[in-house]
């Protein structure tokens, strides 16, 4: 309930409330907030809602849609896709706070079907095209058991999501407004029937309208509940785009697929590929290969002080030699230098992770200087 | 005389007999090979027809048809284009020497045509998308002074060169067999026309027909002879790959129009831009942003050990700045790093390695230990 309280109050995401609740606790939080004894930086947040206490309400109105509220202290909280955002460096970004709580109706829990995700977005102006190759690669892999997450917009959104429930397989909307409500209106069917097998989700309470900066807001969930991001069309000034850029933000591929060029539909995604923002992808396999999960078998697990490099087989030795002494390598240069194929490198990179050798940052892969750090 | 004679008893491409040539004169190299005074290594290549002498008749069969022979000693030899494939490293790229000499035909000069030239090849089964896209890429290139060049094959080859003489602009056509022969046969026409305005070139003597190891050795004189290559349609085992990698190993750019994922024609493609091989662009203009001249303008020449680097202006202090300590970086990279567009990037660095502050090398480009090395 106060998980519940705190989330109206203010509204989306909000870092410094999150912090609030990781230092003293949720109660101590909600009683904080309530009775406005809190630090100067936030205050103006939740300033204008701190007097509502509509939670009880929420909580019926949810329950009795069929629904639920999933909340960090619950087992469903998928805490390991969202450990990114918490992961974001703060003043960089600003908007990429967990989100509070997360509101759901369908049957799906969001730990199980997010084992392997792949969000797919795009136009909401799509052409024949891109709903044609939509459908093949979302049917596609929702037919070997991947996980489709969208946002039900107009255009590919939609279609990602129906080619998914034709398959009878998996799929996950996520809105910028109350479960309680399709948006767009015109999607009302296409939600109801994705909360039958699926999941809906959102971060907004019950009875909250779609605001636009609720959008952005939406778009870093699509990406974090997912392995990587596909964008099939987009446009100049693509939302699609935003969500690529989540993506990047929290590690995860970035694919996008060509089109003729002599399609306004393709302009975004021939930008994102050229500006090297997203590699390009033209089908289901090929997508597995950049986001998929480890092809190789895991060498016997040994904590990271017991892991030596001298150790390493193979493959692993061959790019762990070929990460740089210093600063940061992308697994493609990595790939070229160790002359192996990049889904091998990128598959292997997590494992040299996990024995403490290498660690991600912003600007690729690096070697760690002391085992876990 | 004595270069023809030797073109035609190696007939196509010979490092070691361009060696030779290099270190003891032609007259001296023609002599030798005449009397088979020669080292082990060149008497295999020179062996079946180091008897033929039909120098003389060569050189009146080209001058009948209005052509010439161009040979290291002319003025319009092409040598800064050509320098590439001499500093290939010889023994990776054993097919990579510089022409002995090149037969030509057609009003332009090799030398003056070379000043922004850019190859577009591509499938010759070109889709009806391929080839409007090349029409258009090219004519516009063309209309605006680029020189097109290709090697008149069915398919994107032959539209490229119509594109360039539809506009009035200039083309050079690559023939693997000799200038004398129209191949395809059914270019014959569009042949003659390029000999009218253009130039039809070829390292093989008049008379040679086009044999299957001859088009990899054309593919090589068609990147050599460009500032770039662009492919705009490509099946999956296309010769325009070929083209391509020559392209890279040259240090040119290599440029890839996408196309539908549905598409057959554009596989090849997306396999180069998805490995990172080539370059996606969708119009002229993004071509020229690769592969057109320095944009900006030139500090005042000063000889490399006067150059300070403390003495770099704004741009250039951050490319410069976000050069690796050791080792090298791609321009891709050092955009990044820098923080300044791509386009800035490459146009800077030709500045600052003429200043002898930094050097290209195979994995993109370095810091010069001392200066000019």
């Amino acid at each position: 309930m106060a998980w519940v309280y705190l989330s109206r109050v203010v509204n989306g995401p909000c870092a410094a409330l999150s912090a609030l609740i990781e230092s003293v606790g949720v109660l101590e939080a909600a009683r904080a907030v309530r009775e406005c004894d809190l630090p100067a930086s936030l205050r103006g947040p939740t300033e204008q809602r701190r007097g509502m206490d509509s939670a009880a309400r929420d909580l019926d109105t949810i329950e009795r849609m069929g629904g639920r509220v999933v909340t960090p202290e619950d087992p469903e909280w998928p805490a390991w896709r969202l450990l990114g955002l918490s992961q974001l460096d703060a003043d960089r970004d600003r908007d990429g706070a967990v989100p509070l709580v997360l509101w759901v109706r369908g049957p799906l829990s969001l730990l199980e079907s997010s084992d392997r995700a792949l969000a797919v977005v795009g136009a909401r102006c799509s052409s024949g095209y891109g709903n044609q190759v939509t459908g093949e690669i979302a049917g596609d892999l929702a037919a070997q058991g991947w996980t489709i997450v969208s946002g039900a917009a107009f255009g590919i959104d939609g279609m990602a999501h129906r080619a998914a429930l034709a398959v009878g397989g998996r799929t996950i909307a996520v809105l910028a407004c109350g479960v309680d409500r399709p948006y767009p209106a015109q999607h009302d069917r296409l939600l109801a029937e994705i909360a039958e097998t699926g999941l809906v989700v959102s971060e907004y309470p019950p009875g909250t309208t779609a605001q636009k900066h609720q959008f952005l807001a939406r778009n870093r969930l699509v990406a974090a509940l997912a392995d990587g991001v596909l964008v099939v069309e987009a446009g100049l000034r693509s939302g699609a785009r935003n969500t690529v850029k989540w993506a990047r933000r929290l590690n995860r591929p970035a694919l996008a697929v060509p089109g003729p060029v002599t399609s306004a539909a393709s302009v975004g995604c021939h930008r994102m590929i050229r500006d090297g923002e997203a590699l390009l992808v033209t089908r289901a396999e090929e997508v597995i290969d950049e986001a998929g999960p480890l092809h190789l078998p895991m060498p016997g697990v040994a904590g990271p002080v017991d892991r030596c490099e001298e150790a390493l087989s193979g493959d692993e030795a061959l790019i762990f030699a070929a990460m740089p002494e210093i600063g940061s390598r992308l697994p493609r240069e990595l790939a070229n230098y160790a002359g192996l194929p990049l889904p091998v490198v990128r598959a292997a990179l997590p494992a040299l992770e996990l024995a403490g050798l290498v660690t991600a940052d912003a600007d690729g892969w690096r070697r760690t200087t002391t085992y876990g750090k």
